[in-house]
């Protein structure tokens, strides 16, 4: 398969695996967001995948692929899993996907980028947290609204993860040579073989969710709960299959979704993929 | 979403949809034939159908999407969907998906367009019954080498499904306008928002089953057993959803797989999901 097929793929895989507490999975639905809107995500997103893997610039590829992925009615479904999922895709593209060469593509993100970056947000209906106090005028919830004062500040795409790589572990990916996401590509490949891959794929979910806090989740609910959630995760993992779903209906009663977790299981999953490590 | 992503998401939403008696969906797998088999399927028919989108002969779309479709350790998963979808698609591409520019697509189809489906077989471990007596040399199981035969008579694709549209319900439709997808088709809009979309392919996949027997079934097992599966699906759907899942169990217990309705039904969906009628 090619990159951008892995891609979907490892997004299909992501949603497929099952439990996954307090995420869409083929087994549970949210009130309004359910499987299916994730399939069609995954289709949706093909487009701009494919720009990533021809080479196109990291924030055209990204807008493409977010507008791509909204055209369900389940709102925003992949926007942080494509944020990882397109650099990567260029590494791979570029014959290149380890930790120098996806830091090396998101290091050569312009002014450009980051426009068509904050242009995304248009396009899904994105939880984002407040600004740095600094930075007000770079709000992502602004959407290309903010474009000209990105341009007036010449921040790249990679300075605007800079900015918010403390709260959110998708730019902190960004700014530290997608650590997590080549360690669950690690574990992946150490677990091929033993499950189906959306099922140790639902494993690594709940080992990263064990070993720090989901950044999605201390937006929404504060870092406390978020703490509480990780080691909650870490006795589902002690506590095998019964309290792993225990813990999946509690998450999902109390509306908590660590999303960032999910985004980066997404890309473990391509990087295991693309280097074979995983088949299906 | 273009047509060739329409098909994609028909492909998905069709096994994503449970129950499905004796086909693999979202809660039952086959001892070798996986859920996450029919999701690389999906992903790697993309080419194909994107071909066929653009107007790609239909022997030649086929071929890439079975040849995509394979790049998985399942074996076959769609090639019957794709052998409808390809023809729809192409019918889409042009702006008339209606039976009669279907049945256009496919009367139009040539020699070489029966070649490729012909070299389409070496590509997956297809199930095909004993060919008629007088074209033994058009036998499908011999891939690439009856090429010479079907130059040597002249026989277009549509020749091919001619030969076979007594006993194989896929051939059926392209020498009878595609006439149970659309029917699927008008009842799934009939369905649409009374339940998310892969639920009411679910119901539309039981409905096909009630109706005809199975010809997949047929050829396997016998037509006898075929119409028992047809009159156990009737009683299925007179007897509500307990009585779905007992007859889903038997079904996977006895090896019995009605592949030929699922097919109609994810034809069915990208017929639905093209004209705006079912949305996700």
């Amino acid at each position: 398969m090619t990159p951008a097929e892995n891609a979907q793929l490892a997004l299909l895989l992501e949603v497929a695996g099952t439990p996954k507490p307090g995420n869409v999975d083929r087994d549970r639905d949210l009130p309004d967001l359910r499987f299916e809107h994730f399939l069609a995500g995954a289709v949706g997103a093909g487009p701009g995948l494919r720009a990533a893997q021809n080479g196109a610039p990291v924030g055209e590829a990204f807008e493409q692929a977010v507008a791509g992925m909204s055209q369900q009615e389940g709102g925003n479904t992949q926007f942080g899993a494509l944020l990882l999922l397109v650099p990567l895709v260029r590494a791979a593209g570029e014959g290149d996907l380890t930790p120098d060469g996806v830091a090396r593509v998101v290091k050569n993100t312009t002014v450009e980028d980051a426009a068509n970056f904050f242009r995304a947000f248009d396009h899904a209906d994105v939880y984002v947290d407040d600004p740095p106090e600094d930075a007000e005028e770079l709000d992502a919830r602004r959407g290309s609204d903010a474009v000209p004062a990105v341009e007036e500040r010449g921040v790249t795409l990679y300075d605007v993860m800079e900015l918010g790589d403390d709260e959110d572990d998708v730019a902190r990916e960004w700014t530290h040579e997608f650590e997590r996401t080549f360690w669950a590509a690690n574990r992946l490949a150490e677990l091929a073989g033993s499950a189906p891959a959306s099922a140790i794929g639902a494993r690594v979910y709940l080992e990263l969710l064990a070993r720090e806090p989901d950044t999605f989740v201390a937006k929404q609910h504060g870092q406390k709960t978020a703490e509480s959630v990780r080691v909650r995760a870490q006795q589902a993992l002690e506590g095998g299959p019964e309290v792993v779903e225990a813990f999946a209906d509690s998450l999902v009663e109390d509306g908590i979704n660590p999303g960032t977790t999910a985004d980066i299981t997404a890309a473990g999953l391509f990087v295991a993929l693309a280097r074979g490590e995983v088949s299906v």
